[in-house]
């Protein structure tokens, strides 16, 4: 018997919305197209914490969280390509759902907003890459795949919390918290995007029937 | 007794100018100065793999080769960032002398002649850093420097091999060689850039009288 996925939600407390039961139910359905969007998902989280690095270059603190959090996501995204080449597959190009597009809209333009939004964004996505990988690592129906992200989700709570501590040390935590209450109701809001066809699915893809 | 830095130079074959005296005598003057330069070079370094991976991010067998070498370049940067920490300083911005750029106008702007030329860019920069390492591990006059120069040296030429290999294995041996020849030219004179003042130095900046 399948447990419902509660307990593994209920641990992601920033999360403006859990993630819906269909979209594990979708993500079970076609695990390959996951793990190949999984792939590009850690390539994507350590291109943006090169990116932080690279604005931000001389900010005191900056490069010696960064530098081995984007280290870290290119050591998944090294494990997650090993096991699709395993399987058979490579990198494929997979459309967009737009969610890190619509995410990156509500980063404010203006510096040190922009700073602490893009902490924060990236905080958020963290989380949601943990929470959903949570949801794999217990109701996967494959040993692998349970494996795989049982070792890695971890990881993505921890980033969340380097994310989180970044923005702390910088900004009075009221600021904090209340901006990132904000951009938790645009990520959830962002899940829904736009995919080709009903039955695609994403690491940041809404299930068909979302939750709120 | 400081020996001559010829048996170091020797070793990088593909170079077009080995660097001059001058520079190590420069560089070994203002040592805090080249260090920093240096961390901004490994943190750029690891930017461009992971550019790359971007770039021609389906093309097969090149994610899990740059993948590990910007996780080898973010490692490096986080070793000299904490040599300068622990020297009491920190990342601070350096006018650049240009080389990268002007060694980026020389990547033909049509794939597939752009996946070669920026293969072969990047690996002749990594052939000038090996080269200069290996001078500074052999001839700074600061044990600690010597020992984190003689440290990430054969990582270097390590990385030049790497992007060696990316373009044989896509390209006829003698286009590769070809190629690398005339941009290796191209790299002695981006070495020639502007710098702010005459004692200014960096990782790859000339001496003062640049050996031809």
């Amino acid at each position: 018997m399948i447990s419902t996925p509660q307990k593994s939600i209920a641990s992601i407390r920033w999360l403006n919305a859990p993630t819906s039961w269909s979209w594990v139910e979708q993500a079970n359905a076609r695990p390959m197209e996951v793990l190949i969007d999984h792939a590009h998902c850690e390539r994507k989280a350590a291109g943006s914490a090169v990116q932080m690095m690279f604005r931000y270059l001389c900010e005191p603190g900056l490069g010696e969280v960064l530098s081995p959090l984007a280290r870290e996501e290119l050591d998944h995204f090294e494990q997650v390509l090993a096991l699709i080449k395993a399987r058979g597959r490579y990198l494929e190009p997979l459309p967009s759902p737009g969610y890190g597009a619509e995410l990156a809209k509500h980063i404010r333009k203006v510096e040190p907003l922009r700073m602490l939004d893009s902490f924060l964004v990236a905080g958020l996505i963290e989380a949601r890459s943990h929470e959903r990988m949570a949801l794999l690592a217990e109701h996967s129906s494959d040993p692998d795949l349970r494996e795989l992200y049982g070792g890695l989700l971890l990881s993505e709570a921890r980033h969340f919390g380097l994310y989180w501590t970044l923005a702390e040390s910088r900004w009075p935590r009221e600021v904090v918290t209340q901006r990132l209450a904000e951009l938790a109701i645009y990520e959830s809001q962002a899940l829904q995007g736009q995919l080709g066809a009903p039955n695609d699915v994403r690491m940041h893809s809404v299930g068909i029937q979302f939750e709120t």
